[in-house]
């Protein structure tokens, strides 16, 4: 067997012709002397039939087969009678029937069947197995779409990629929640956003983005919190207006999902999911808007708080469904006192800040915003959160050397692709995901 | 001025029209009453004529104008005379005679001429200013061009982009250099490669890679030593040979150049380098032979050691150019004892490894190999390294559970960076390097 390898996607445009096929064993059943098996390359799965008769030597070596075996398969694709088209299967119309068999490595008995229920924990002990079943699989694959369908968009929009540090100096966006290390003689963080070094870049490229891991040291054990996950970050200078950054990400969420369709619409079936539709405008509410929509419509005190409560961005949620069938909303206009020391303020109601979040199907999926740019504005803004702006002076420099009106947005990869999937735990999105009580395998407690 | 802005780059196209530009002054020079400012944005710089009578009202604003200011004008675009051509500027052939100037940001004064000359710590602690000179500018974004190029030819080569975790539970690729921190109530370390994740994932996906940061507690001060580096990563299964990965790396390679020869060529102009080319067939050489080369030809008598000295790198570079007019060579087949316990060692000969290096224009750039991807063959190596198999029983599902034939590659994307664009040192070719005395600022030495 020294042909080339077929990939198995492939076989139904091959019926009636030989081909050869190497993968790993899905399934196995037995009828009689037959045996068929579900092949599974890395493009899709396709059934074997095992006629003792067909293979000559290689027959004795059927009964070997077990789940997760990994064989080559020597065959002639065959059509399927009307009766056996299976369309729920990307190859179903076809199947192979072997006149070749080779075992290339074999595997240790499952502790499950691939594919089982099994509690998170468990699940995440055996991820290294687990990630092979289809659905599983099928998450990581819609997840290196998104990442490359958000730069795409942007190498298409003029942007530069950058590669950011993950060592910082200082707990730069607040003390708590970061993890600290020794480094040479010193002290050293593990940083929590590329939010400095991007903005940094707007002096030197104009457009950035960057993709990377940021860290957070969080103390709670929850669904939505893991210790490391992955930022997707744009950054854009010479802007409007705020609401430029908002039609970036609008369009960069609109080409994502179009990817999604092209490439990923089996895997979001695989999981029961919807791609999102980005609708032609976003609708975009002030958050006194919202606050305003929550009393009035829905029976929701709340004006005049600094922030939405879960329960009121589902509402929202239910709100720009009914009345612009959009899966997404804008907020805008976000408290200052709310949002960090580098969000441009609103001249015209210095209380509220030219930022956003983007809520998806009722969870914020992107927070971004129009920074302050100018020099002596960031510098007392700094101080007037109690802070240093000599602590500062680094960066401060892309400032203090000539800055355009800028800002840019955030958004946690793992979060967008649970949300985008509707997967409950952003630790089933996250690929070997750290939390208090596991690195890969689960701590001791002690 | 409310009409679109025009990128500098397409002025050239657009003489005698009139056109909006927004940018920072590179520099500025006075010649009587008329000024001459150089502008720069992201995609060119242009010679803007300031004459006053032509400005009207924002005439005034003309003896403001300083280094890094940032400036939106409106004008013509001019052709400019047969005299005035400059060949090297990509604008060179017009000038744009300026008919209203506003300031939109304003800039102190900086410390030194941008592009002047530094010495690196200067250069360093000054970062975000000397980034926005054209050469510096130029590195980064040919790293952004590499990178985009690595993914763009593993995506058709049918790969799946994976994230992989920096938080590790051990120090797995050896106790040296390696960064510790305290994880809630236990201690964690800072991963150094991806190699068992991608590993992990080829029983997943086949063909995967990967982007991202890797860590090394180096104690020393050289040029070639950073405390965090972006790796480059591939990893394939089903291969047939160790050759199947060069020949996969030879092709990506080609690809990053062929882009490059598209997207940078003016950036390599500007920092004096030339794109390499990557021949039909890079030279290929076993240890041993380069061993015999060495002696024979450079009477370096060096048969038997187990690694090469960088002045035989250097050798063997001036063999590859001379005899085979190659800026590249493989050098295969390292000793077992210099490579990793998961290196697969040749059947034919145990005392040598189914591995390699790539070596271009005499520096190493790329390490890679055949792993052993045979359970038991796989534990027993560990064991035979003095390590406990069962440290690694997470990564070992992979293997347990049936695993094709499989090898890969990692590359430094800094150092590739730096060796195309002939940089002496790593830093210079490192966004916001971190070494033994500097996280951005400086260390205090206490």
């Amino acid at each position: 067997m020294t042909k080339t390898r077929i990939l198995i996607k492939k076989t139904p445009e091959l019926v009636e012709k030989e081909v050869i096929l190497k993968g790993w064993i899905n399934a196995r059943r037995d009828m009689g002397k037959i045996s068929f098996i579900d092949l599974r390359d890395r493009s899709a799965v396709a059934q074997v039939v095992l006629v003792p008769q067909e293979l000559g030597k290689s027959a004795d070596l059927v009964k070997e087969l077990r789940p997760e075996y990994i064989v080559e398969i020597k065959g002639v694709v065959k059509a399927r009678g009307e009766k056996q088209l299976n369309k729920d299967m990307p190859t179903g119309t076809v199947e192979i029937l072997a006149s070749e068999l080779k075992i290339i490595e074999k595997a240790e008995t499952l502790p499950f069947e691939l594919g089982s229920k099994q509690n998170l924990d468990v699940y995440l002990d055996y991820l290294p197995l687990n990630l092979r079943d289809e659905k599983n699989r099928a998450i990581f694959k819609v997840a290196s779409e998104i990442v490359e369908g958000f730069r795409s968009h942007l190498y298409k929009e003029d942007f530069t990629e950058i590669q950011f540090p993950k060592l910082t100096a200082a707990a730069t966006e607040g003390g708590a929640n970061v993890f600290k290390l020794d480094y040479f003689k010193n002290k050293a963080f593990l940083g929590q956003s590329p939010q400095f070094y991007k903005q940094i870049m707007v002096g030197v490229y104009e457009r950035v983005f960057t993709v990377g891991t940021v860290f957070r040291a969080e103390k709670h054990a929850t669904s939505r919190h893991t210790s490391e996950y992955t930022s997707l970050d744009f950054e854009m200078g010479f802007i409007d207006s705020y609401t430029d950054i908002m039609q970036m990400l609008q369009e960069n969420l609109r080409f994502i999902c179009e990817r999604l369709k092209k490439e990923c619409s089996y895997e979001f079936k695989l999981l029961g999911a919807t791609i999102p539709e980005v609708s032609k405008e976003i609708p975009v509410l002030k958050m006194s808007e919202a606050q305003e929509i929550l009393d009035k419509e829905y029976g929701q005190n709340c004006s005049g708080q600094i922030d939405l409560e879960p329960e009121h961005e589902k509402l929202l949620y239910k709100w720009s469904k009914d009345k612009h069938n959009s899966d997404f909303v804008f907020v805008t206009h976000y408290p200052t006192k709310k949002r960090p020391w580098y969000t441009m303020p609103d001249p015209k109601s210095p209380e509220e800040t030219l930022s956003f979040d983007l809520l998806f199907r009722g969870v914020e999926i992107t927070t971004g915003g129009q920074r302050i740019h100018n020099y002596e504005m960031l510098k007392k803004n700094i101080e007037k959160f109690g802070l240093k702006s000599e602590d500062f002076s680094y960066y401060l420099q892309a400032f203090k050397f000539g800055m355009p009106p800028e800002g840019g947005i955030g958004m946690g990869f793992e979060r967008l692709t649970s949300r985008f999937l509707g997967i409950d735990n952003i630790k089933q999105a996250t690929l070997f995901p750290r939390d208090l009580t596991r690195i890969d395998d689960r701590l001791s407690k002690n």
